[in-house]
Parts: structure tokens; sequence; C-alpha cells
């Protein structure tokens, strides 16, 4: 499918602003695992953590339009962006985003 | 060079208290640069500490009698523990681990 620069613009800023929010979540949990921590083992917890995030960001938010709707979809299912983020991408790519996301985001 | 049963007490307290002790510092590290951080840059960077302290200290901290004297001087020349630590270690020992410091701890 087609992305209209329109839309690629709207995608970007849906993508960036998803990316910006899990990561901001990421660092709300990795205060609250810092403020905590009362051992050593404790750090190497939070270094597991972050190391596994990042890897699980990076492989998750993958710009290349041919993946997009099932980066979109996912975004969805896991609550990092909203349908109405999209308005303004053709009818066609959210029929598609909506399916993919499944029946426990509608 | 053979170590005591009062020594192997005496050694096992100082290295964990000097694990310990850098642990908490590197700890301090993590939680002013968590308090910092404002974009999703410094969660990796952050990451990138962790790994490298964690590594670092792993490597740092081997307990075999055959390298503590080593270990100790590097500990001392770093500030993670004193001579003072090592009280009750025989004389041999400690002029092994302060010509191992060199001239810069003394």
């Amino acid at each position: 499918m087609e992305w209209s620069k329109r839309e690629r613009e709207i995608a970007r800023q849906v993508f960036k602003a998803a990316y910006l929010r899990e990561c901001m979540a990421a660092l709300e949990v990795v205060r609250n695992m810092a403020a905590e921590i009362d051992e050593p083992t404790g750090l190497w917890q939070l270094s597991d953590y972050l190391m596994n995030k990042r890897r699980e960001i990076d492989e998750k938010y993958d710009y290349r339009y041919s993946v997009l709707p099932i980066v979109f979809a996912r975004l969805i299912e896991e609550g990092w962006m909203e349908y109405e983020d999209l308005a303004g991408i053709s009818g066609e790519k959210l029929e598609q985003i909506r399916q993919l996301a499944g029946d426990k985001s509608r």
C-alpha cells in the first residue's frame, strides 16, 4: 500500500509519540527500581531490565512502511497509542490495522 | 603465599565491604542519571553505564588467593578500601600489596 505525503507525516508523528511514551514509562520503572535498590543484586536486575527493554523497543519500533500497520496494531494493543491518533490515514489502512490489532482492542 | 584461617576471614570481610562500597557508589550515579534523564537517549546511556560497570566489577572482584594482593592493591588505589582495613594480615602480604599499589597510594 502507498502512503501519501500527508499520511507519512501523520505516521511519523504518531510513531514518535508512541516511542516517547513507552520510553518515558520505562524511565518511570527505572526510577522506581533505582529508588528501591538496597543491595548490589538490585543494580544488576536494573541493568537486565534496561537491556531487555532496549532490545524490545529496538525491535518493536520498525519504521518501514511495509510493516507499519503491524507496528501500529501492536502499539495500539499495548496501549502506547490509540486509533484516534491515526486520523488522516486512509480507511483501507485503518481497517488493516484494526484487523491486525484483533478484537481485544476494539 | 598461604593465607591463615584468620587472614582469610579478614580478607573476605574487607573484600565484601569494598564490593558493597563500589556498588553503592554506582547506585548513586544511577539514581542521579535517572533523575536527570529527559529523553530516550538518556535511558540507553544509563543502560550502557550499568552494563560496563557490571563487567568492570565482575572482572575486578576476583577472590582467588593467588590474585588477592593484586585485587586489594587496585581497590586501595581506587579508594574502595584502605591499608588499615587489612589489619591482621601478615606483614609480608601487606608489603606485597603496598608495592603493587605503587607510590601514589602511600
